[in-house]
């Protein structure tokens, strides 16, 4: 399957979105320190460049690896970033000379420039409008790319698949006793990944042995302490298929005390409480607001968000947590996670992470993490 | 080893550059998207948190896990980041507050706060004058990390040594044919590196077989394909040993062919030249033209910097790179990498990285990378 037409289909309504808006040309930048998954979502290039569409339907690829941009981007037009001394202002004024950006123009520049290279930018291109926001180019891929399209959904059920072929290993051999420390669960992933087809992990795996599990998110994210030992042991990792991103979390119990098996036990319930909640035209902030509301009855307080949107990016929209600004409402096409989870600096923590396609019928659970028993 | 008095002679630094400066407070913010590691260099909190300190001298943590930072940060005071709704724009005013900064002071936030936020906190906090440039604390900061202390160095020596004994095993796994694929080298240091004492690795190793080495930074970052044979393959890895990232890259090669001695033999003769060229008090900029001016003679171009500083980031100052506008100089107490390389589509690339620091008396080679004839 090739997703070239993909590309272009997702420019044709970004080129809509600018016409409307009238914006003449808009920048996109993916660079260390600053990750922007939309180049590669609009271009096919899988990272570090600079992206500019024009408001007459064209699209500029200034990549950092020219090798590789010419193997895998899908765009009009390409141009070394060397030829702009790797400078991103002045790729930006070479982009509008190129494209022929009339003088006068809105250009809208990623919304999160830092304001002291905001200022550079609006110096340097004084004779056209430099535009920089929030809610504007940024948001409008933001909300496109939070409704997969065909061909995502295609991806995500084949890197679900992989994921959870990948679980039932995992279970297998922690059961077997073949995967003893973090270390080892964490390398079979990165072999396993490899070995069927992902590009990779989709972030650090994070495993954490009873010892280390009271972190949300376990510093260092693996060592080589005993995994699956008495106690709680929690296992939070990802793999990246074709770019997208999976997250599950396993938690593996042995021996638990009472006051772990309430936490289980609320965990679940919780996750229960959230999968039931899933529909299209939920308000995602209600769907939190109850899980939390779950967990301040039992008087505990889950210390993270309920779950997050994911796709090119491990963490993208819609977000589901439990804030007053958090406008998202679920909708047919999001894949997003829903992940509830306790953590203890006595007991450990426990948490239930699996990955949700929203369908017009409601929630699909694609992946098979849960909570093991051994 | 503890850092505990060594934070706080870092924060007593920069408590003396504010009282210089006029500044009230300075915010630092570790978040996803935006990582700064100056929050894990003055506190000792590895991640994801807000650093404040006042001017009176005293330090402030806003941890997202504040399990984590009961463990690890050396700071005056620690306030959990939910009770400020995990918004950083609310936890500001909180800080202002609990560290009773009077109204109309200076208040510094990050350099590289989006200009749509660096509104809202002006918006916000119209009692106090809001400052973010270019030039103030995170340069401040930089500089200082720039220039490694005693115990940053000890980390650094013992980070080199375990990097070094790996470069053997790996050199050792790929004459015995132990390691036949990119996966197989980049799992072996991936479990070494934890074996070995380290957090893990200082970034996703870059394993680049003849196939794929043309790439800068091969993508994806390692495959299934086979490692070693025929050609130039290109290995970039470092290890993180107490937040401390080494780099080095080994280039392999096989039968080479006459094109491509012609380019390992530049790259071994533009690594020498900016090894006698690495004197403190030279500029970075000219040893990066000197070894671009090298290549330009024979007909090839480096498509990347000559270099960079390590740290707790894996790209951190100095920068050694040809562009007008890097005005480091060197200086005892910088470790950097120096890593000429060339890359074709035809015949592959190479790269030679090793670890650089600068001492009185001149360069000391922290660490064996080195091209390996097969």
């Amino acid at each position: 399957m090739t997703l070239k037409n993909g590309f272009e289909k997702r420019r044709e309504r970004l080129y809509d979105w600018m016409a409307q808006e009238g914006i003449g040309m808009v920048m996109f930048e993916d660079a260390e320190g600053r990750r922007d998954p939309a180049v590669r979502w609009l271009s096919g290039q899988p990272m570090d460049g600079l992206l500019f569409l024009s408001v007459d339907r064209r699209s500029l690829l200034i990549p950092w690896d020219i090798n590789l941009a010419k193997q895998q981007a899908r765009v009009d037009a390409v141009i070394p970033y060397g030829e702009f001394e790797r400078r991103p202002g002045t790729a930006l004024r070479g982009a509008a000379e190129k494209m022929k950006i009339p003088p006068g123009s809105k250009i809208e520049i990623p919304s999160v420039t830092p304001y002291p290279a905001f200022l550079r930018y609006v110096g340097n291109m004084t004779d056209f409008d430099i535009i920089c926001r929030d809610g504007g180019a940024a948001a409008a891929v933001e909300k496109q790319r939070a409704l997969k399209d065909a061909e995502e959904l295609v991806i995500f059920r084949k890197a679900a698949g992989i994921t959870n072929g990948l679980i039932d290993l995992l279970e297998k051999n922690v059961r077997s006793g073949k995967i003893k420390t973090e270390t080892d669960a964490a390398l079979l992933i990165e072999a396993e990944a490899r070995r069927r087809g992902c590009e990779g992990t989709g972030f650090e795996t994070l495993a954490a042995g009873p010892d280390r599990s009271f972190g949300i998110h376990a510093f260092p994210a693996y060592t080589g302490a005993a995994f699956g030992g008495p106690g709680l042991s929690i296992l939070d990792f990802g793999l990246k298929y074709q770019g997208y991103a999976t997250d599950v979390t396993l938690t593996f119990v042995r021996e638990p005390c009472a006051a772990q098996e309430k936490m289980l036990a609320l965990t679940e319930r919780a996750y229960d409480l959230a999968l039931s909640l899933a529909k299209p035209g939920a308000l995602a902030r209600n769907i939190a607001a109850a899980v939390d509301a779950l967990f301040a009855r039992a008087k505990k307080i889950m210390p993270h968000g309920l779950g997050h949107g994911i796709g090119l990016e491990a963490h993208e929209a819609p977000v589901l947590r439990n804030r007053e600004d958090n406008d998202w409402v679920l909708a047919p096409g999001m894949v997003f996670t829903l992940e509830p989870g306790l953590y203890d600096p006595v007991y450990g923590g426990c948490r239930l992470e699996n990955d949700i396609l929203l369908t017009e019928e409601g929630a699909e659970v694609l992946t098979g993490g849960r909570i093991i028993r051994l």
